[in-house]
């Protein structure tokens, strides 16, 4: 928080977005988490982020916001829209935020998991610069374009969060870092040719998950996304990785209205899934969030790790005096 | 549509359920072709179906219209639905429609096609009968789960449309007819073990498509839409496959209403796809809907071809005077 408001940002936007990186780190999904926020400080200084934009609404009708970002923090732009919205839904039954100008959001699962604590249904889509390849091509021009969906169910909320690429381009950059390779199914190097060497996929391109299908499904988010933000789409994409270009890519937020006697056929439901006869006995049948919940809870107990390199990063840039 | 009328099955409802067939087989889908004919008929025959209803709407909300189907036949219902939230959407920006008591929808692309050459954009969800296993379990707990997604784009919509399985039912059915061994990574047995016989696969799971993450998109759709319609949940869906039972899945239509900028991006976007450098050189990369397009029009010259079984069947309930 202290190195987000040395940089000029107000303190509530600042407790915004430092709150949303922890969280990252809490259910262990680092590549969302605090190493982002080096990148976030220089995105402030460089002035591709302005610290102190909300975004700008505009109902382009009764359930749909049109959201300028004016280049806000990510999650204070995001914040603001589902607040918008999420009354409306309440009314209308369905309502949705179309975003753009806006930086990168973070884990998506975290908006799932808000909405999902108000009692509403919510489906996030974002798009990303290109760097998965179509299925049966051999360049990056698809975004990693993920998906998160929340559903109120007792006693936690449902929340699905992933990408539609078949693993993160932090998850490679780790790889790279360790020295160790990884699965010849993940990336192509920057010839389109199938690698083992995190180095060289770094330049080419990741895989969809779920191979024709995934990229399938990954493509029309993009292209839904794009056809209600009118943002920009494929290799035109820039500003959620580097440190100077204005990000443009789409957010989409839709919050729908639940049917409240559905809640408890849901809970009992899963509680059948994670019963389902395991294919390995030590290996319990999981319901997405299962596992990020109980990361949460022992992490809170027990602190999070980081690297010594980026807390002292973090900390330089706390003593900073703003500019 | 003649053994439908014959039935009792008034014209217009009659043309619009042969139609989606008929669409169906010129896609080269036959698993929700004409083989499904019989089905609806004996579905008719048996009450489960009322040929006459067209389902009943009321808006819980200015965007939200809810639809009991009244167990009328999918496409009819469907279309109804659609026919109201369309103009709806037109005003408010986006509008849902929750169905539930509704037969099957048949091709859900058919409906991404149609409100996509309407200038609207168009996510389609339906539930199943539970056929699919958690990643990681033994039992068919998940429904197969199926998503369309059609967006106005020139000169051809984009349409997706794809189950969460790993391969359909009927694919499955197929390779039993014919005796032919499945791939090992299809489906389980009812003992929960990997096969690769179709006909010990019938009486098992398949699996979801993509492993962990299509698992987790799949069950993430079937909350979603049972949240949305009140409708039943895993095994305790039915109505789908079977000649008698009342239909108790559950329907969602989101309507969307694009801005109108993006059009030409999107366009331009799909053509730098289908120009991407191949992985096989013969094999040019696709967008979805590309090879369904082509099976059209080639099936539309050439005409369609059914097994002369269901021919004959089909022409001697066309035959029937109603009861």
């Amino acid at each position: 928080m202290q190195a987000l408001q040395a940089c000029g940002v107000p303190a509530d936007a600042a407790r915004t977005q430092a709150e949303l990186l922890v969280e990252a780190e809490l259910c262990e999904r680092p590549s969302h988490g605090l190493m982002r926020l080096p990148r976030v400080l220089q995105r402030v200084r460089s002035g591709a982020c302005d610290p102190a934009a909300r975004g700008a609404g505009q109902w382009r009708g009764g359930s749909y916001l049109e959201v300028d970002g004016q280049n806000g923090l990510g999650p204070v732009v995001a914040n603001a829209a589902l607040d918008a919205i999420q009354p409306r839904a309440r009314e209308t039954g369905v309502a949705l935020a179309a975003i753009r100008r806006n930086n990168h959001l973070g884990m998506l699962g975290w908006y799932a998991e808000r909405v999902a604590r108000a009692g509403q249904v919510l489906l996030a889509l974002s798009t990303s610069e290109a760097l998965v390849h179509p299925w049966g091509g051999r360049q990056a021009l698809v975004g990693t374009n993920p998906i998160a969906i929340g559903v109120p169910v007792a006693p936690h909320p449902f929340v699905l969060d992933m990408a539609t690429s078949r693993v993160s381009m932090g998850e490679i950059h780790d790889r790279a870092q360790r020295g160790q390779a990884i699965p010849g199914d993940w990336a192509l190097d920057a010839a389109g040719d199938s690698t083992t060497d995190p180095v060289a996929a770094r330049e080419g391109a990741i895989a969809p998950f779920g191979g024709a299908k995934g990229y399938a499904l990954g493509l029309a988010f993009e292209l839904l996304v794009t056809a209600l933000t009118g943002a920009a789409i494929g290799r035109a994409v820039k500003g959620t990785l580097d440190a100077t270009e204005p990000c443009n890519k789409g957010d989409l937020f839709l919050v729908m209205q639940p049917d409240s006697s559905a809640a408890a056929s849901l809970s009992a439901y899963l509680d059948e899934i994670r019963s389902c006869p395991p294919a390995h006995p030590d290996r319990p049948v999981l319901v997405p969030g299962d596992r990020a919940r109980e990361r949460r809870e022992r992490r809170l107990a027990q602190g999070i790790e980081l690297p010594a390199t980026l807390w002292r990063e973090i900390q330089a840039q706390a003593d900073h005096t703003p500019s």
